[in-house]
């Protein structure tokens, strides 16, 4: 090892919310042991937030201070930018550029920012010969970006999928535990600040969406597209759906999913029925699972805390120490020409879970199987629980395997059967 | 990137058996995916086997070979050496010796070599400015080195386990689903291929304890120290514990475990009863499992296929990946200096399972239950099953926990009693 690479690695910070202030506390507590591992020391010489004067919990005497996150980029002390500001453009997006202009390695936490800009941000990291990492963006603590790039970098991915967002996967085990309904959880959630007071990029998927572009494109070395993407929350999932799940033998997980096959890549994040027998049905709270599958390898899982200060913080000085040694392999491939081709959601093939809500009237079977009967749709099992009588009732079917076309179509017509008292809804059922 | 990175990377193999062959494979089948994920092309230049004349599955042509291994450390036309020959000293050893002394790269997957020499091997590593890699040696395809070394180096790590055999799981898993005893399914996985010849190394924990060392070098950094460490096989297991353990809710698995605290480390493999709730509970067949718990991240697990030549392979494979892109940091820590201090099971605190043969006559109970009230022992839980008259009868207890001293004596003190049909066993109930 060269003397220059011993020296101090400097470091400048935009951010000192949750995680910068994590990032900060890991870098004083393990200052030793980080050198000792790096080969080098490392220290914050710049920092940039909103308000200075505000009690962190830490002292930020000595670093430089910035109200401009841009600024940093360019402050001759510094040797590496971290961007903890969030959101995909504005100052996060003119910071990463900045940085990766002056070929400074730049680390990041910001999943949007990388989703929607990281074919252009790699291209620049290339052209800069800058390090671009952004292990925090996806599954928190858990070093998936790390596994896909390098630690599985002798296998031909071909799906890759998990558990990617907590504040979901809490709310669907709490709903289980409890049996009550999504918006009391949420509130709850809310609370205990493990949702956010505007919920929408995480209960809707979006946050999922994003971290699982990230996958395919480090995975498949596809293009980063978030426009490719189905993608559907768990706003509807009522506790009804958890119990008839359970009687079937299995969990409501939102999941994210991304597979390469002849055709192209498909991406998807929406709720699924998995097996009990499956090790991610037993993944709660808010934890976050990776499942990557491959040739040669077969099937690797990677579980861990998906969010939170520490395990947040952990990701981001991992690539620190990962610049501190000298790495500079790129973790997103070059911008693809042509593009990666997406496919979207029109062939699906699953199995369907539908759940009707029906008046209480004869008949009602009858016309239900002719529905399905005439979209060519078999039925694997078929569940109606006891109800009070003139009450509406729920009537529960698995089909066997068919498309996404004909089950939407069926559904379409169900719906508009005189019985049924309220919109049908459907989860897809996913072979892991 | 400069030019001379742009260079094909020329790997020399010593050992073509089943993981020799899996790499040559990778290189051919994903030669494209390597090189652009590499940023360099990778080529097989040389190899060294016992016999040239055997059918393999692929061509040696164009390759050197040599007849001694040592002689491929010296080929100019062989950048990095690759050791797939087995066993701790003879020519795997000698060949490491060679390749690190010309400064070339060495990846091995050879456990026994890592634990027995790591720390001299990790010096020579250095004094020539070497990568040493060794991904491969523990949990096959489970990219857990890079995990601990890189992945979670943010973090202070205080535990690490898992279920490192293959065989012993596949075993242990065969004997739950078929009740059949150890020595059958043995004979069963060695016909199988599953199990070795001679399956001392396996079956007595002696290949989970060189994983164990490695890990606990890599995690915390320790001496590694084969010496230091409590070893027990799952030769002495029934399918009456697999039952009565299914019984009071739990699974018994081979488990390598190693933890850090003020006193030192401890790492002891064994067989332990684990809690049906827990994740790693469900790892069945030939899969390993890792569990690593560090301080900010909190728990992480690892879990995937830990033997056969497509994990193996893409282990080593990704080692040369990783040097095909420049990597130069240690795994394995400097020697300590003075050496880590290790302690022993004589302090060692658990609950225990404790089963005992008795004759069915009267009084045995109460025997049974003033020896251990006389080591001080309480019981948690007792399990006796109902059985012929006249035969003997199987008495299971849970302890409260106690340590392992305490135990001990208790047992030997039973052990002598009038009624005990057969040497009483015991199982380490481990707290995940």
């Amino acid at each position: 090892m060269s003397d220059g690479n011993k020296a101090v690695l400097k470091v400048g910070i935009a951010g000192l919310g949750t995680v910068g202030g994590g990032v900060i506390k890991i870098l004083n507590n393990h200052e030793d042991l980080l050198a000792a591992r790096c080969g080098r020391p490392m220290q914050v010489t710049a920092v940039c937030a909103r308000n200075r004067n505000v009690d962190r919990g830490f002292s930020v005497d000595g670093m430089a201070w910035y109200d401009n996150p841009v600024d940093l980029a360019s402050d001759p002390n510094v040797d590496v930018v971290v961007e903890l500001i969030g959101g995909s453009d504005g100052p996060a997006f003119a910071l990463a550029q900045a940085a990766l202009n002056e070929g400074k390695p730049f680390v990041t936490a910001n999943k949007a920012l990388i989703a929607q800009h990281g074919e252009g941000l790699a291209a620049l990291a290339a052209a800069n010969d800058a390090p671009l990492r952004f292990e925090a963006a996806v599954a928190g603590g858990i070093p998936i970006i790390k596994a896909l790039s390098e630690g599985l970098s002798a296998n031909a991915i071909s799906r890759v999928y998990g558990i990617l967002n907590g504040t979901c996967n809490y709310i669907l085990s709490v709903m289980e535990e409890t049996g009550a309904p999504f918006e009391d959880i949420l509130a709850d959630a809310q609370k205990l600040g493990y949702a956010e007071a505007d919920p929408t990029f995480d209960v809707d998927g979006i946050d999922a969406a994003h971290k699982l572009a990230i996958l395919s494109s480090v995975a498949f070395g596809a293009s980063l597209n978030m426009d490719a993407m189905y993608t559907q929350g768990i706003r509807n999932i009522t506790p009804l759906d958890i119990s008839f799940s359970a009687e079937l033998g299995y969990k409501i997980k939102l999941m994210g999913i991304t597979t390469i096959g002849d055709e192209g890549v498909k991406q998807r994040v929406h709720p699924c029925l998995v097996s009990l027998q499956t090790a991610i049905a037993h993944v709660n709270d808010v934890n976050n699972a990776v499942v990557v599958e491959g040739e040669p390898i077969g099937q690797t899982v990677y579980q861990g805390p998906g969010a939170g200060e520490g395990p947040t913080a952990s990701a981001v000085v991992a690539d620190l120490c990962d610049v501190a040694r000298g790495a500079t392999n790129a973790l997103l491939p070059a911008p693809q020409k042509p593009p990666t081709t997406y496919i979207d959601m029109d062939g699906h093939q699953a199995r369907y879970y539908v759940r009707l809500t029906v008046a209480d009237e004869p008949g009602v079977m009858a016309d239900i199987t002719a529905a399905l009967r005439d979209e060519d749709l078999s039925i694997e099992s078929l569940v109606q629980r006891s109800h009070a009588a003139g009450e509406p009732a729920s009537v529960v079917l698995v089909t066997h395997e068919t498309n996404e076309t004909k089950i939407l179509r069926s559904i379409e017509r169900i719906a508009g059967l005189d019985f049924i008292a309220a919109a049908p809804s459907y989860i897809r059922i996913e072979n892991l």
